[in-house]
């Protein structure tokens, strides 16, 4: 991984502030980045392994000699560079939703379908940010017995709309504990001391794109095209982490005992669910960790095949960054790099 | 309504002066309180109606006179005093779980079950704050087709938890704000700018009373012992109202116009339910107000027989207070004062 050139499209933003992090833990002697950004962030520089970078702006030569590029930025942005960046040779690592749902592109968690980076064309996706915790621990659970049903309801953190959205929390609540108006920007409703369920835009089926997303997402990187999954995805009023509530039917009934066991054995899943202890994950818990925390684990009161669990993840690590890094090492181990 | 003696126990706290706002706009010409709380609060003065009233500490002979009993505080202090204002001869609405599940106790929505303030004998309970709102949705819907099961993931405030807790959520949100350190007071994890799974005590099951409350209580005010029922209750850093993501499972398909004209027509609950105007309900929309607020109502894509739905109440007003004085009203309509 340290030989390769990576370029980060989007470099100044969260997930690309938090992808540099994880490449300065992991890697500490790779400093042959090329930062890449929108021309109004060009010309900031970045720290990387003690190595001061300069942002360029992203254009259509920004690719030749790079083996990795790492997109996360908008849908149109993606569209338009990622094909340039595979014309180059490089393996598009891309975070968006632009390609995820395309027969052609690979979306991959690596504990979970690793494999499946075998057959990319030039671009990978990774997955929503709330459908990868789900998926990390649905995985093992199906090990016991066959997924029958998801129900998933999530309280989502502002940082998976971006810097901007962590900067309108802060604004917002300072307005509210000084009574003061405000407005909203980025985010579409009240976010200070406040939670909507509304990310993303709405589909005519009245679900938003954002629960479309962990429908159909969880489908394809499960391999499972009819599995029945239902979402509500609510923002909250949390700077960092994702959590899931989820309600998960199997074929037979599935111990509490052996879903610990499955998750516990389950490569990047920490489970913290001792209700004696008070021991139970929360965002604070999880913000800055690359595992995701799964605790609250019980037999659904509902449904004797159900089981219930409590799903939190660092929506910028593991939701989207590490994710990505780890597909890169994916590629290099399975030498399917260009 | 307003020639009545009225008690209230707990005046002071959260739920008690809530109490006092709604009687002030309903019966603007009632004075005959008594305000009654902990002997830490007697001597203040609050007002209602105009006329400066003093609390005083709750003894076994306050209630002497009394015709009606509101009380919200401990469940212990509810338990010692409910039996000797029943002996003086009151009428108790008791906002408490001590006696909520006694088979000689009604639980009562008066929209959802008003006729079994009928069988009460001294003592009435009014549901936890998170299952009002749930059974103000299911019992129109029920009237459409059977209810075969009962999905429900919260989003509680801390208004839930009582004026400290308010009070908690400011300090901390100031302390992380300035990046001071703090401490957890009255609730049991960081609530600034996170979220937590865990509202009252934990059970051996592994959920905790709040989520039985709203399965045992759900069942009872809708008289269906054996109806499947299960929650995930989460505390949100919102100050009032609860919100709740409501996955419901009818005996036949159920269309979300049908869902929609029979909540329409429900009495206490407005439809705010547009995806094309971005309407739907949030807290911010719902504290301060009487009604339950459902939108997002969608079918389920995970069952062909369900509906999803995002429902949010004010859980100081219909959660508690309004509940409260409407089984008032609903005893004196019914003539079942003592």
């Amino acid at each position: 991984m340290e030989d390769l050139s990576i370029a980060v499209v989007g470099a100044t933003g969260a997930v690309g502030q938090e992808f540099i992090n994880i490449i300065e833990t992991r890697y500490p002697k790779a400093n042959n980045l090329r930062l890449l950004a929108s021309e109004r962030s060009a010309g900031k520089t970045i720290s990387v392994n003690g190595k001061e970078l300069k942002v360029e702006t992203t254009t259509e030569s920004s690719f030749d000699g790079i083996d990795i590029a790492f997109i996360s930025v908008s849908s149109e942005i993606s569209q338009k560079f990622a094909p340039i960046a595979v014309s180059a040779g490089a393996v598009v690592i891309d975070d968006g939703s632009a390609f995820r749902m395309e027969s052609t592109v690979p979306l991959v968690v690596p504990e979970v379908n690793g494999s499946d980076v075998d057959w990319h064309q030039g671009i990978i996706s990774i997955p929503n940010c709330s459908t990868t915790p789900l998926v990390m621990v649905a995985h093992p659970l199906r090990q016991l017995s066959p997924l029958i049903r998801i129900v998933a309801d999530t309280y989502q953190s502002v940082s998976g709309a971006g810097a901007s959205a962590m900067t309108e929390l802060t604004k917002q609540t300072k307005s509210l504990l000084a009574s003061e108006a405000f407005e909203s920007e980025s985010l579409p409703s009240q976010i200070g001391f406040n939670v909507f369920p509304h990310i993303d835009s709405f589909l005519d089926t009245g679900y938003t794109r954002e629960e479309q997303k962990m429908i159909d997402e969880s489908r394809k990187i499960l391999h499972s095209d009819n599995l029945p999954v239902s979402a509500t995805c609510v923002r909250v009023p949390v700077y960092i982490s994702h959590c899931v509530a989820a309600h998960i039917e199997f074929e037979h009934p599935v111990s509490v005992s052996d879903a610990r066991e499955a998750l516990s054995s389950m490569p990047g899943v920490t489970v913290m669910d001792n209700p004696q202890t008070l021991s139970y994950p929360t965002p604070a818990h999880a913000a800055g960790k690359d595992d995701v925390l799964v605790g609250r684990i019980r037999q659904d009161a509902s449904n004797s095949n159900g089981l219930v669990l409590w799903i939190v993840s660092d929506n910028l690590r593991k939701g989207a960054a590490l994710n990505s890094i780890q597909i890169a090492e994916e590629l290099v181990n399975r030498d399917r790099l260009n």
